[in-house]
């Protein structure tokens, strides 16, 4: 007790990561374990998970997860980290009370960053405006619809905003992001914990071994899909 | 409901992963991101969590799950999947409810897998003796005690048995599992769409920076803590 009510402890910075129903489960989950090992290194920060609801939320998995925290329990974190998806994240950039919390948290937050898909929750909160960032391959050209720059990196920082490519480039940003926030010696300790040594066993990715441009009728189809209830947003989206 | 009920259509194999209180939530996610790609790419495969209760149960991180079937439920899965932990997993060697799930779905599989320390978990259940097997460096010596022969890579595969390395070895591991199961054209597209291309930006772990055996009395402090009240279980790792 005495430690918890010495006046000289700096209180915690508070890591806040966003649930929605029907995320990619890797998008939250990649970041979060790295994170977390911060609180548990001993290191001055809370790691929370906040939806609009303590859920239980469905994912692309199998899997369902429960929130801890709700949205008006943590209106201004100091670290706000949003995962992505597919039809579900689209769906969610019509919702509101999510991309209001989007607004008014990432206006004060020293970071927003997104995984995957989650840039697209950023941009139509208002995050991206002439910002450089990055986003899922399948759709990256959609970032410059909300005035972003799109960069093909792994991520891409640009001051407050830091935004991953697909899926599992979320481990990278955040072993980064703990780098920013706690140091490189730090960062290599969580690294060692995760044992993050990767070796694809397919080898690195080829690029030119599939043909990318004949995705694009995947990515209009999943918009199409997610947003048929909303045309105005669609339309921005889509030229239609 | 005619393609249901089409007596020529293969039935999906089914791909169980285990869940349990406390565990390593990347251990599980990495790869239940990795094999959920099955179905979605409409081969013949179910995933599903499965766990003692439906819980909810903890994790290592802020995020509670909620696994969708119970053991009763998935008596005789295809491929059965281990995460592991710290001393939850540890502690859960003396869950004979759950260990005795691990030897009677492992004797039928046709594939066991664990990621990091739920090598331990397949050892208590009688899985490893006499075969090739890894887990989280911290904990690789411990191996020994189940009859196991220990070997530092990322993922180690013996006949019907694969362990892979530490947390998040659990990507690769799976990936090399779709192989397996699926052919390797099939892995290259999980994998793209997981874009799936790491970049640790602190590089590659340099196992020499680290003084990997000043962590063996973590490794024993865990085995400790988490297995205060079991003594003959203690004993056996740890000649006490």
């Amino acid at each position: 007790m005495t430690e918890a009510l010495n006046p000289t402890a700096p209180l915690p910075r508070v890591i806040a990561f966003l649930a929605y129903p029907g995320m990619t489960l890797l998008d939250l989950v990649g970041p979060l374990q790295v994170m977390s090992a911060l609180p548990r290194f001993g290191l001055p920060f809370e790691v929370v998970v906040v939806g609009a609801t303590r859920g239980p939320y469905t994912t692309d998995t199998p899997l369902a997860v429960v929130p801890e925290r709700t949205f008006d329990e943590v209106p201004g974190p100091d670290v706000l980290i949003v995962p992505g998806g597919e039809e579900p994240t689209i769906a969610a950039m019509a919702d509101e009370q999510l991309i209001g919390y989007l607004r008014t948290a990432g206006a004060t937050a020293e970071i927003v960053a997104s995984v995957c898909t989650g840039a697209l929750l950023l941009g139509e909160a208002g995050l991206l405006a002439g910002r450089k960032a990055n986003t899922h391959w399948l759709h990256r050209g959609t970032l410059a619809r909300f005035g972003a720059t799109p960069v093909a990196e792994r991520w891409v920082e640009d001051g407050p905003v830091i935004t991953a490519a697909g899926v599992s480039a979320g481990i990278d940003m955040a072993l980064h992001l703990v780098e920013r926030l706690a140091g490189a010696q730090t960062a290599r300790h969580v690294q060692l914990f995760l044992e993050y040594d990767p070796q694809p066993p397919q080898g690195p990715l080829d690029w030119t071994e599939f043909d990318i441009p004949s995705f694009a009728p995947i990515a209009e189809a999943q918009l199409r899909a997610a947003l048929v209830d909303e045309p105005a947003l669609l339309a921005k989206l889509l030229d239609d």
